[in-house]
């Protein structure tokens, strides 16, 4: 039984997808029963890098979608418009899409997510958050006997390929940056990159399959590497930990109702050079899934890039081909593939979040300085793990105070923080990040 | 709808499985529908770690399997028999089996396969590899558009903890071996963990499913960890690498009729540092996967353990009764999950594997010795990376020489090792490991 599939985009990635499913040998055999019949480009005339029919090729992705002969829709053309109208409109025909668009996934996913529940048909999107690595279907179809206590990630391939840059050479941030656009590692415009904005779109959306309620994504505080010292990061690797760009979604309870109360964020962090996610260099990613009783898991590889998207693609249609081999077309659908939402969640008020946190402030001098800034935390019930002044040649002759706390509330944190700012020795807060 | 679930075992992994189905909240909805109906145990009178209603409890483990309350059944008593024959009845009796147990799928999967097709059952084996590591359904669900170059990985944490050891603490193979008993990490008889014999049944299986074919597991070259010295792993760490017991599948063709020619071995290797396997620490296991066009993708988490497996196994119970809403019972299976063979796989003469070596020498400390060395490699055209001269107090004043060489075919580094063992000069060849 040969399934039609319509593809919308012949980018890098479209181009990768059409290249796998007309070179099926040596995959999966159901792969050679998906046949790519239209493919919606933006321009007939531009140069393709592979080979296609000039007749299943075509300028109009709504007669794609609308092509009886596709069985499934693919969207691999980005941006917010018109993938999610094409995406409705896959759904209304009763058609399942495969996308790999984590922007119009993270803002529009309720809205998709209740069009496909209300015509049965499936929307999956492996390849929206970690690129190749399979994450979205292990955690819809191999974790569902968890309670997940935390999923947490390095999700964003070009801040971590600045961030490794930056530690392992001692380099700023906008020097690597150039380096990166150079090397098309970074977009031209890589606020959505380096301001965390791409990394926030992905945690909501893992954090929405692993707790079966959506996350608002507006609401996700987010900080991203842009405003960075390479200072930071080198002191952070003489106490021993990593800088990364982490995205993190941590379950804290739940309400009287059943709401789960989630703590999600995004923002550089500090991770101790045991962690699994501290060994993860350069343009890969990796997810790390906590849960009981599994324990942690993790799931590591290259987080971009054509080929390994496309194999994430071709995953999501594979898994619709195989269910259709059971079901037919519009028969019912399988609940952990379709992972329907099935509770509600809220994001807490960021001062009840509870965790580690590095802070280095500037100071004077003068003896005494580290008592006084011991005493505020203490004053607040906040437990130091370690305070170190660093050899520093700043101007003025101010020195550098490097704290890090236990595990706190972070209400109280900020409240010792305040105390700390106000005292006359201490010149400036001059960074504050969060410590796994 | 409830499915009805009946376990043959209730040992760590079993009350592990139904600590998970008796205490649904908070996990995956479709928990709920699945009910712990009949239990076999072995021992009526012996304490047991949870509760459960005595009238579901037997010591017939065929009543269990026939009873018709049981829709799914879950084997997880381990050892070759009754097992097999416990399996091969359910699916008789057209009931989906899940499993954990590695020794039953390595030595009788073909025989299993053939009766769960010819039935039209699923047989799912999640927590057969890697514990709670998702590795078996992302391989079957998520990596099909694939062609696998290789799986490698770290499959046995017994032996990694030893191993772990031995590189931290410098420690001798004996010594951590009676540790890691004592702490319950190896066995009384170590055997099936310290020869290779549990990693070799388990890269058989992933084998299996990444190739699409049955593999010989009576056929793969096997070395445990057991005649390791600890002195190679110090060696090793001067020079930059980590000694893991890696197993290993690599695809190195396909003959004329489209049989995969497969090199797979067991054995203690060498990993570069920045390898993503060197880093795998402790109990821990990892599996990288490398394919075209995914790139290298890799699955870490706790290897073994009551929770980890439990939750491994419920996977796969969740994953039938998903399909079950989709099909009822007895409906199609899902060619994805069910993973049948879809071609044939031998495995390659050794000779004509390829790989890196790691070579301990002892010799004279006689001028020239390097030389004579490096002539009979330049002679088969095996080329050196690097030779190292290293500082030993052996007896008899011996030198010790660390050869790692490029990639070479097995034979050709036989036929040198040959000529460097008929020269004068060298003692002993004292050690001989692949490298990655």
């Amino acid at each position: 039984m040969t399934i039609g599939i319509g593809l919308l985009g012949l980018g890098t990635v479209g181009a990768g997808v059409a290249g796998i499913l007309t070179t099926p040998q040596g995959r999966h055999p159901l792969v050679s029963e998906l046949e790519l019949r239209r493919v919606a480009v933006r321009d007939l005339s531009r140069p393709r890098p592979l080979d296609l029919p000039e007749a299943i090729l075509s300028t109009d992705p709504e007669a794609v979608v609308d092509d009886p002969a596709v069985d499934i829709v693919v969207e691999v053309m980005g941006g917010l418009e018109p993938a999610r109208s094409l995406i409705l409109r896959a759904i209304e025909a009763g058609k399942p899409v495969v996308t790999a668009n984590k922007a119009v996934i993270a803002r529009y996913g309720d809205e998709i997510a209740a069009a496909a529940a209300a015509k049965g048909v499936y929307v999956l999107i492996e390849a929206a958050v970690g690129g190749g690595i399979p994450i979205i279907e292990p955690l819809k179809q191999s974790l569902g006997g968890n309670r997940i206590q935390r999923v947490s990630g390095i999700i964003n391939g070009t801040t971590n390929y600045i961030l490794s840059r930056m530690a392992d050479e001692g380099a700023a941030y906008a020097d690597v940056l150039a380096d990166a656009q150079r090397l098309g590692y970074a977009e031209a415009d890589p606020a959505a990159d380096v301001e965390g904005g791409d990394a926030a779109d992905k945690i909501a959306i893992l954090a929405g399959l692993a707790y079966g309620g959506s996350v608002e994504r507006t609401a996700i505080p987010t900080e991203g590497i842009h405003r960075l010292d390479g200072r930071d990061v080198n002191y952070a690797d003489q106490l021993g930990y990593a800088v990364k760009l982490v995205a993190s979604a941590r379950c804290l309870g739940t309400d009287a109702d059943g709401t789960v109360q989630l703590d999600v964020s995004v923002g550089p962090t500090l991770l101790p050079r045991d962690h699994p996610l501290a060994g993860v260099h350069g343009v890969n990613n990796a997810i790390l899934v906590e849960g009981d009783p599994v324990g942690r898991v993790m799931f590591y590889g290259p987080g971009a890039g054509a080929g390994p998207t496309a194999s994430a693609v071709v995953a999501d249609i594979l898994n619709i081909a195989g269910i259709r081999e059971v079901a037919g077309a519009g028969g019912a659908l399988d609940p952990l593939l379709a992972a329907s939402r099935w509770r509600r969640c809220r994001l807490v008020d960021p001062g009840v979040s509870q965790h580690r946190n590095y802070l280095r402030l500037r100071t004077g001098d003068q003896p005494g300085v580290i008592g006084r800034i011991g005493s505020c935390f203490g004053d607040e019930g906040v437990s130091i793990r370690s305070i170190v002044q660093f050899d520093s040649s700043l101007d003025g002759g101010d020195a550098e105070i490097v704290v890090i706390t236990h595990e706190v509330a972070e209400a109280s944190f900020r409240r010792a923080l305040a105390a700390i700012e106000a005292l006359g020795d201490v010149t400036a807060v001059a960074a504050c990040l969060r410590t796994l």
